[in-house]
């Protein structure tokens, strides 16, 4: 029936393995209650409940997460690599969108109860589009689904500037800006 | 990357087939927009974006749907074949329950914010716990996860009575009057 | 090749952790040649060889059991959450059937040689339809395909009469008769 | 739920399409009610219900064969390139057995009643070990298992004696021999 | 066994529709024998065979490509929506590498008949470290992998420039300026 | 993102547990940069990079290995019973074919540069047909494609001489000869 994920005992490829005992607090998760911080740099925060954080859905192909977007708000240009992603407002306007691999761009302004899908691996964004405070939960299929911020994984790693720069075509100036701004090194 | 489904298209065992232009609004979908009607016998609706509603999702292993709970509505007992569920309650109070393979009951009450599992084709349920309106969000891990209500399922069809009676141990009596209710022959 | 299931092991999403020195005895298993005991409410038994009985078919995808059913014996309504089903009789007449998520029902009474596939997740049931025992096997196509017996879910659980009159609409007393029955508190 | 075949439709690489209309005798087949025909060079029939023969298994994930061993019959060395498979001996006594990656065998001599798992892809048989007409029953994990008997595809087919013998070692005469029983060119 | 693509038929989120009659020649493609074209920008060539150029890997998990790398030349940061990918070098020297979820990057200098292995959907390149043409061969995990090319999906899409700035925190100079390299408008 | 195999760690039917602390050494292998071994009586030599000895792959569905032919070699009639191939010739000319399930041949002689795909668990041979070395690269659709050489199979295990008679219709001079030569007993 299920496999609630043990954090403590192995894993696999197919997830954590299975807690011996369990109960009705292992399928219930109250930690994407709460607005997410979003004093930051880009005035959003992505609060995950993956089987990381939520071991009840490990092996049943499916978690979800919990997008806060303040005035101003961006979630940065992304992929998760394992997993397609389904978007539904609940408050605010959220402009979406994502990249195919044919280089076309499908983006569109979201309002309350309106949904989104951005299929798999896909390059894809989200941004407060209006003048209040957007709220937004968006469902994966996938436990663990992963997440790859473009500007952290260049920025914000040790990949060399020189390899950033051949690999991106980016200046070396811009390069070292952003380093500067996100960490990297 | 992805393959929108065409309606009008053969489907097969892993969908429809892809429809071949598309465009943003391929990958868009208001219908969950609205409050559904709960001006019904359970006082509840339930909204899907499957990929019959939502062609986007097909292919992409997820898809929503909305419940509208009214108060004193209750989605009934029933299971999704081909899916397991992530709900997240958006407004109200929700008393929401599965049985699991083993006769154990998972259930409690969820607040705005909390969210619960329920894995896949196990029986479970979803009560408006509360005095106002409630609504919540279930996402599935399959874009066509099936619904299979109980009820609908045994006094709803065209099931005889005599094999309802046979198969589930209830008295004649109380399914001839289900039967009345919902609408079995 | 294989991963014959270490039942100490640990358990995870893709099943049990594999056996390290296996033999053909692992591969064989004698746990259904013997007639099931029918002599029991239902007039019936079930007999599985799921990984947990049969550890040499854990990750292979395929699970087999064994149906006896006595004069009047009947296999209750049930559905298995994890898997497709295929049943062939060998002897007796079974008159068996499922429900859609369409609420269409689909049965037929079944001679010796016939057989019948029952959809992943669906209530389906089985009834001694002749004048003899009847014996079936039916496969799966999960090592894991998990049992859902209905009126055990709902009457031999602990689920609180009063949810269950809410989510299945059955009368209170008709309820507590079956919990009497079937041991439910 | 299901998507019986269309065997006239398109057909993809997870199955037919699905008939848009369906009745119960789509999910029965009486099929296998018969002995197979086993007056032939093997004494053995194999008889499927693969998803060409029983278009409702399509996209389910499970199929059925019967197997009829007259005295001194045999089921050749044969592998299934898409599914594991669960042997259940219903009348006389079949010697069964498979041979591993690391080109170990596992055999063993079956009575009515028990059952042998043979996993995916890996070489195996089954004897008529007794003295009498036996019967058995297979299932697969795929609805589509194929089916490759060794001397089949070795000395009923177009490949060249020379490449038979540098690929097997076998001796010309042999070769020949066999393809002259078997039909080969 | 197999299911050889028909590029005229209906297409499924599983691939293409089978082909009816096939012949060895849908099992061959010589369309990797000759060096790609490395007069371009990247002074490099990716030359697939995904199921779209050699439908005869339709189906079956799998497809490969051609890396060609003159002097100097690139394959700038990408990711495979789709696939898990293998490079074998085959002539020359390359520095592959990946960034994880974790923003850890895992890059290393490769020589003939090293192999390396990009987890699916992570950001990866290879540049020739070497000062000869290099030659490597990569397999992927899909029929069809895709491919997203991070400054393609970027600077040469209709990517409003205001958007790509708020969601890569470039600035605009830079922006417009790939855009002009690369045809983004 | 990944999931590098612990080799000491449990296995299960998706593969090895996770490495808890990785480097990019263990996404590099460079045991297939050495020309294999071919003093043997196949004149060929078969060097894999599976889970078990590149572990980096682990979890991936994807593995690959390389296949060494002297002059006359030859890889004689095997199968991959958990994988589908795809073979790219490197070096030389190699003559390779397989077997489908109903017994129809497809065999081609390829060239530096050709590729060939294998369907998943068929019968396939690859001879050197070239007056040089040849070189070739097999990707497989699973980290973990296991190889059953059917020579091995029969005559290199315990397999009783009367059981491969009746279950293949060679001669028993043949078999025994055959296990001499290969060492069965």
């Amino acid at each position: 029936d299920f496999c609630v994920g043990d954090l403590n005992g192995p894993v696999g490829p197919a997830g954590y393995s299975c807690k011996k005992t369990v109960t009705v607090n292992d399928f219930v998760y109250s930690g994407l209650a709460a607005t997410g911080n979003t004093s930051n740099l880009i005035k959003a925060a992505v609060t995950p409940a993956f089987s990381a954080q939520f071991p009840g859905v490990n092996g049943l192909g499916i978690s979800i997460a919990r997008l806060d977007l303040a005035v101003g708000g961006v979630i940065p240009m992304h992929t998760h690599p394992g997993a397609s992603e389904v978007l539904v407002v609940i408050q605010g306007t959220i402009c979406a969108g994502f990249i195919s691999s044919a280089n076309k761009v499908y983006f569109k302004s979201l309002n309350k109860g309106d949904i989104m899908v951005f299929p798999q691996g896909l390059l894809h964004f989200q941004i407060n589009a209006g003048k209040t405070q957007s709220l937004a939960f968006v469902s994966f299929s996938s436990p663990d689904p992963g997440l790859q911020i473009l500007d952290f994984a260049l920025f914000a790693s040790d990949l060399p500037t020189d390899i950033i720069e051949e690999t991106t075509f980016l200046d070396a100036a811009q390069i070292k800006k952003l380093k500067g701004v996100l960490g990297g090194t």
